[in-house]
């Protein structure tokens, strides 16, 4: 028989009873029942019962075990009886009678259980990540990492790609994030660089003919943590492709990731039409180029109802250039309430809060006139299915205003003498429809802004709108932000579903509102959509690049773009960044000096590994699918990294450390 | 009709004619014949013919082209003549006569050439190696590569591995190579370390409780360049399982490596049973622990034969203690100028030199003892088919010696007649038999000696011996290369198979000769064969551990071992190598931590993936098989790296370079 078992602990069932097999694993748990010993033994695969009593010939050893050590058993499966299957797990219909016993690894006290999944602090989970991983939840979003991982290479492999390893020590690269630094020993006072993406190396690639590329590709950032994000090494999907335009690659990467999250989705949805959104409509629509699209809210520009309206805060605020009052429509928000977190929410993200608005029933006290509108139904007039004749109803409204002056009714007479009904409608439903809005700023603007301002924004009895002005660059993320936890509270966001959508369009350049500097304001690599007479337009702020990102359910998944493949067009980019042709040939000579000997167009993206998983393993916390990850301050507590250098070491790579203040 | 190609480069047959295509590619070659300009038009996938007469619209445009331009063309297919079908091409069948022509990436004067593979120097190649990967044998290398790689993780899901990714910035390891670090930002003064493989992290998997680790891994170790090693980073196929044995690792990992030779050794044959060799034995018969076996040569302990004899050089080696004269047999290697030159190779390495013998069929000038041998054959009388009766022999040798003195026959004689056949058969051999030895050596120590080598090594006329005495460990080296030398000199050495073997049974430790220090030999990781009780044997320079190695065709291809999972042993194995606890708790802290919380046994292995493809690819560099290799002083001459780093960066690490005398 193998040294250690015939058989896993997720393989044994009624066709085995009989057979003496012999099994290993972890003792997940023991119980004694009445003087005999039950023992959950566990292995990757599965689990299996054994059990013990006083007749067993090592009794007495199987008595010593505790949780978490590694034994080997020896023993005879019977059959359970009936009434203590277990028929949740494969071999619940067996159990095994211990016969012979080894313990293969005794375990200290545990520092954190593994059998409940009880919650630790972080601490203590990173350095006992060996115990945490075996708890069943982290187990299977490792095996989830790796199932989804083997995926996207098959689907690659299939559509034709090839997977190619580029360097990882090589050199730095003065574009985006910060580079890690690796000091070189056997050039002293040089360094190398990890790469942050193998962007250069693909585009050689490219350059080099082969036709379509990818990598599971470990990238490095020096940034500083946070939850969605490695503070050090995290996997991307790197793709590339020559002879393709934008649509290519959409119509190649779609496939692979919505394949992959309806592979792995358990049985959330995936959108099969991926809509593509303008960058600019994204960031308008939803605050953010990666709008969570299971949540059905669309923020909209409300600026006009606010122009020299009775909110002074919102007026004023509009006399300034590149102000704007944005909505965000809250369906089923409408109570004072929630409106109130709202606001405080607002505030605790900086701003000054958010102005709201909701509505409820018009009170049922009815006003005469409104009595009078409603028995006479005038408001069905133009659309119901009682109408009475218009002059019936003009003649009785004007008899109502001989006894009454009310000047709401004078106008929706006036409107409908002249025929202009859809005014005299819009004042009906401000003045007296079943909608009250309710909120100081309704209150500010009246009611027939207030009203316009449902209209537009479709919302009804129950619901409420916030408001945020000001420069959109300014309160764009906040309200971003608001918008998902509008979502989330109200229960908008429908959480069986996976939502993708392209953003588009993204500009080649953003000015620096204090300098008037104009930068890149992405990727300085893309091409320009118009290529160098684009850029020559004298407007590079107009500029568009075909570049792109796919996101999903608020999270960017990929980025991308179609590159830049001709060195004057580059050198043209640059120059209107600020940047001269030296400094151009200094920073990216490589890449350059590789477009000047036969350059095909090309582009391409790359998919978050940790992200993907993330989504589809239901995470808020990327380290909750990494293997072994480090902290929030970028320490590894497992094997205790960084450390200090020895004195050798430093001395072999030509440093010294600056003793710190 | 799609912005750049309609069809690829490879796609267009006999099917197409008549077709409007769009083909887009890079201009491998342009001929002018007559007039007519014929371009081979080059993509990824294949060349198609493509031409422009001067009735073509556009036909000045094709006569701009130069080399390794990228262009679009759009075309009508034509058949070829059938006397201008190209077979070896599967686009030979047709053309494509050039309609409309976009120059999509210009190119300058090469720096060195796609069309023809001209020997470039390196430094050209490495510079421009975007340009050299577009080589046919580059290209192809790179393929072979990605579809290995490709095939090797096929091969592990298909037997139940799981592929995770573990960390690429670490804690720095204090064993084995030396470390590349990595200075924390957040932590100055502080480094990470890259790992020089991911021995920690794999077993901590196995505590974890997966069952079956695989990883194409990266891998760093800052090593000075060699020929077959990459002086940074290189790929490992790195695996690991629990609850095995080494048989199961041997027999997990078979299969995967001799499938993948199969499926890419485009018919070499492999050796489907792999032999397991001792350590010892390997080191005896090969000189080496990664064995070349389509080799045939094996040496031999020939120490006996020179024991006091008239060689004095060895005789007097031989009184010194630990030492050995080793034979080379070399079949077919019987010539005086073949010995000659492997003596000079031997005094090349840093040997005084070889002794040779190589043996010559026996001058036909026969002397009259000969002639008598001859004309009664005597020398067949025991195993000849003309057999005389032995009485008559020894009557007429007695009547030879009566005539000459010769001590030879008069020994030959006695043996004869006292019945030790055997002994007379061996002494006519000897001097008289088909077999004349030659070269200094062997007058030195006389024919009867010569003849015992001859015998023992199993040579003949026209093969050569060589050999080399005193320690083992100051000539087994280069006597295992002089091996692989003789071997490709002589052709012995079948070069269209792959001979893989296992290395076994490696010692656990080794003295330093000069010191007397015992230190581990391999790794300290591994479980010594015996366990606890082997270690307080008081001999630890007689544990094996188990560890073992997968040799094939003269390199290292596997190197692994079954671990020591008990703390209680590896405190122990540290003791006797020197270091204690306290040192062995500082350095593996981490992996004891593991495991004391309940470890399985556990056991691995790692395929080097460059050595592979370099092996299946028959080339001699591994830089002809990595995409963006270093050059030999570590320097990316592509980007520029190592480069210097910026005063900023240099302050946000805390670090100072120091001058270089």
């Amino acid at each position: 028989m193998h040294a250690y078992r015939s058989h896993t602990c997720a393989e044994l069932n009624k066709s085995h009873v009989g057979q003496t097999v012999r099994l290993s694993g972890w003792v997940h748990r023991v119980r004694d029942h009445g003087g005999i010993l039950f023992i959950d033994l566990r292995d990757h695969y599965g689990i299996t019962q054994v059990l013990a009593d006083p007749d067993s010939p090592v009794f007495a050893a199987v008595e010593k075990v505790r949780s978490e050590w590694v034994i080997r058993i020896d023993g005879v499966v019977k059959a359970r009886d009936e009434g203590l299957v277990n028929p949740n797990i494969p071999t619940g219909e067996v159990e095994v009678f211990v016969r012979d016993i080894e313990v293969l690894g005794a375990a200290a006290e545990l520092p954190l259980p593994v059998f409940g999944e009880q919650d630790y602090p972080e601490e203590t989970r990173l350095k006992y990540r060996f115990l945490d991983l075996r708890r069943e939840s982290l187990h299977e979003n490792m095996m989830l990492r790796s199932r989804v991982v083997a995926s996207l290479r098959k689907r690659m492999w299939d559509i034709g790609f090839n997977e190619f390893q580029t360097p990882i020590i090589t050199a730095s690269s003065p574009e985006g994030a910060r580079d890690f630094l690796v000091p070189s020993r056997l050039h002293p006072g040089k360094f190398y660089a990890l790469p942050q993406a193998p962007q250069q190396f693909k585009q050689m690639i490219m350059v080099a003919g082969f036709d379509r590329y990818f990598q599971i590709a470990p990238c490095f950032r020096d940034e500083d943590p946070r939850a969605d994000r490695s503070p050090t090494d995290f996997y991307q999907l790197d793709l590339e492709m020559s002879f393709v335009t934008q649509d290519d690659v959409f119509a190649t990467i779609e496939p692979v990731m919505l394949g992959t999250f309806e592979e792995f989705g358990q049985g959330r949805t995936v959108n099969r039409e991926v809509p593509r959104i303008p960058y600019a409509e994204a960031l308008k629509k939803y605050g953010t180029d990666k709008p969570d699209l299971r949540n059905p809210i669309e923020m909209q520009d409300v600026s006009d109802h606010f122009r020299g309206s009775g909110f002074a805060i919102f007026a004023n605020l509009l006399e300034q250039e590149g102000t704007e009052i944005r909505a965000i429509p809250a369906p089923t928000g409408g109570s004072r309430k929630f409106c109130d977190r709202m606001n405080a929410y607002a505030q605790k993200e900086g701003l000054p809060g958010m102005g709201y608005i909701f509505w409820r029933e018009r009170d049922r006290e009815l006003t005469a006139v409104e009595k009078y509108l409603e028995e006479f139904n005038i408001s069905k007039i133009y659309k119901g299915d009682k109408e009475i004749p218009l002059e019936v109803g003009i003649a009785q409204l004007e008899e109502f205003l001989r006894q009454k002056d009310d000047d709401a009714i004078r106008r929706i007479a006036e409107h409908l003498k002249s025929g202009e009904t859809e005014s005299a409608q819009f004042l009906i439903d401000a003045y007296f429809g079943p909608f009250e809005a309710a909120g100081p700023l309704a209150k500010n603007i009246g009611p027939e802004r207030t009203e316009a301002i449902r209209q537009q924004l479709g919302l009804g009895v129950g619901d409420a709108a916030f408001f945020l002005g000001g420069k959109p660059e300014k309160f764009e993320a906040v309200a971003g932000r608001a918008r998902n936890v509008i979502g989330e509270e109200l229960g908008l966001t429908d959480k069986d579903r996976f939502e993708f959508c392209w953003i588009v369009d993204f500009p080649m350049y953003e000015q620096d509102p204090e300098t008037g500097k104009v930068d890149f304001s992405h990727n300085p690599f893309s091409m320009p959509q118009g290529g160098l007479e684009a850029l020559e337009s004298g407007d590079p702020l107009s500029v568009k690049g075909y570049q792109y990102d796919l996101a999903c359910n608020g999270y960017e998944l990929i980025s991308g773009a179609i590159r830049n493949h001709k060195p004057e067009i580059m050198f043209k980019a640059f120059e209107l960044a600020g940047y001269p042709p030296s400094e151009v040939e200094k920073r990216f000579g490589g890449m350059l000096n590789a477009f000047r000997y036969g350059a095909p167009p090309h582009g391409g993206c790359a998919a978050g590994i940790d992200r993907m998983v993330m989504l589809l393993a239901d995470e808020q916390n990327i380290r909750e699918v990494i293997m072994f990850p480090m902290n929030q301050r970028a320490e590894d507590l497992l094997l205790g990294g960084p450390s200090e250098p020895t004195n050798v070491q430093l001395r072999e790579l030509g440093l010294r450390i600056v003793p710190q203040e």
